[in-house]
């Protein structure tokens, strides 16, 4: 059985969790709304990870299912944000949480889930040194989540940006959260200190391939196996790795053609289509690739500091999966 | 020298501490409107109550400054929220956050200040079985926060709001955070279970009196005197207690004039005293001010668990500057 599926139990056992937390909830219209991304699913890369962490580091899986639920919740915390600062009805097939219940509701929701996050995450099984820890851990995530959204923003009207900047964003906006499932299962599976500190920074590693490998699946896949309409990045003007890469190396009438379609909210499928060939004929999107997995490789370096090998293969797969997922 | 001129010194390092916490934050532009309300003062209420219960139960009242100000980032945040979801572009004569910075960067810059409150409150002075009480506090009274506000949306489209419900709306939204403020400088000044539950009490007592006296001073003051524009609420159309208590009581055509006015948000200055003094001469804001009045009493009567003189004194102004402050 390949990664993901042999996780389902656990992440039935996730999902339960998760669920659950929202039932202190009293108002039934901001129980909805803060459900509504949690209850349509999700694959829990990060809770996942979190509970894998902490196996590898001789703790329980189960142990970290609180503190793995909580980066979950702040995940869709940031989603819920999200759509209302980029105006999108639309989230993977389901109407985003202020298009169906307002903007009110989806700022106050996405306020009550961050809320939430820290109580649950209190829920762990750990002394209050580590759940101070765990705290700490969230919480910084958490500002330099902003720190990366502010940076996404900046980038739409800047004039320039390099992949050196486009890195930090993906660093702050993407990498911390799983740096953080890594760093926090290590603490709750009690960890040495350089297991900690390695596991975060794979953590970071990984994080990164998968922000990068996201940009590669909206050029290269299809709506129905991607789970979301394709080519978006293009007509928002996303500036991805693929995007600051291109413009880097292209020059003339290709340059130009890219250009007039990069942002274009109302771009026809065919100019969507050509500016994709573009970066595809650029080797933009083969040189992303190959940045994801030298990450991925660089990340399964620093699993020396697991010793038992059944754990740092799941590990190792995690990462892989990363990078080969189709949706 | 009278409430609160004397905490002026403790004042001054409560906004040096809180200013300084912003310090952390990277890129300008959030940083700029995340400073946007703290840099723009305020009395620091929640900060000052906690510093003055860590005092009254033999603590240091510099040891709750932190804490203190984890309180006054998480009340700056939802008043930054809470201004985009009412659509209002001033708040106490300066221009709103999303109304100066977009609504994108008010949304983000709330998160941000609400992750930041967290890691503020870790730099408190405390052992870590009291730093995860300081954090179960916080979280706690966010997610009520968001109960209450919910249930204010919820009022604007509501039928009929008894008294009972306003009470439960102004406790969840208004009371919480005072109660907050309480029993966190009760932990950290380490008073006993019996100070820390009386103290808790007395704060949520003394923010209901805090809000239905702020109710009051919409109908009563003058915006030079309030700071900010008055009969604002009867244009908004809120269902304060005393607009609760005045439809169980009015009816025929004054009821009629009253209803006519409420929520009109074009409503014209004349308009807005007639339906003022439709409220007056129904006696309903003498009742508020009675029942703001009744519960500092009873909250006064709680402070039997402070000892020492001077600091239940102190305690005792407090709460009744919360009712007898013009602005």
């Amino acid at each position: 059985m390949a990664f993901p599926e042999e996780y389902k139990d656990r992440v039935k056992k996730i999902n339960e969790y998760l669920m659950r937390s929202l039932d202190i909830i009293e108002n039934k219209n901001l129980k909805a709304a803060m459900a509504h991304y949690p209850a349509a699913g999700g694959k829990r890369l990060r809770p996942l990870l979190a509970t894998i962490v902490s196996e590898a580091v001789g703790g329980k899986p189960e142990a970290a299912i609180p503190f793995g639920a909580a980066l979950e919740i702040i995940h869709n915390f940031t989603l819920v944000h999200d759509d209302v600062m980029d105006e999108d009805d639309t989230r993977r097939g389901i109407r985003t949480v202020h298009a169906t219940y307002g903007i009110p509701e989806a700022i106050l929701s996405g306020d009550a889930l961050f809320a939430r996050a820290f109580e649950v995450a209190l829920d762990s099984d750990a002394d209050d040194t580590d759940l101070v820890r765990l705290v700490d851990i969230l919480a910084r995530s958490v500002r330099l989540l902003a720190e990366g959204q502010q940076m996404d923003i900046d980038f739409e009207n800047a004039k320039t940006v390099t992949s050196a900047d486009y890195m930090k964003m993906v660093e702050l906006k993407t990498a911390v959260l799983y740096s953080a499932a890594a760093r926090g299962g290590a603490v709750i599976g009690r960890g040495t200190d350089v297991q900690e500190e390695a596991l975060a920074e794979y953590g970071r590693l990984i994080g990164l391939g998968f922000q990068i490998w996201d940009d590669v699946l909206d050029l290269r896949s299809d709506q129905q196996t991607f789970g979301k309409p394709v080519l978006n990045d293009i007509r928002n003007g996303k500036k991805t790795l693929i995007v600051v890469q291109a413009l880097e190396d292209l020059h003339g009438p290709e340059r130009e053609e890219f250009l007039s379609v990069l942002g274009k909210k109302n771009a026809k499928q065919q100019e969507l289509e050509r500016a994709r060939d573009i970066l595809e004929n650029a080797g933009a999107i083969d040189h992303a690739t190959k940045v994801a997995d030298g990450l991925i490789a660089e990340a399964k370096k620093g699993l020396k500091v697991v010793k038992n090998q059944t754990h740092k293969k799941a590990l190792s797969d995690f990462a892989d999966y990363l990078v080969k997922r189709k949706t």
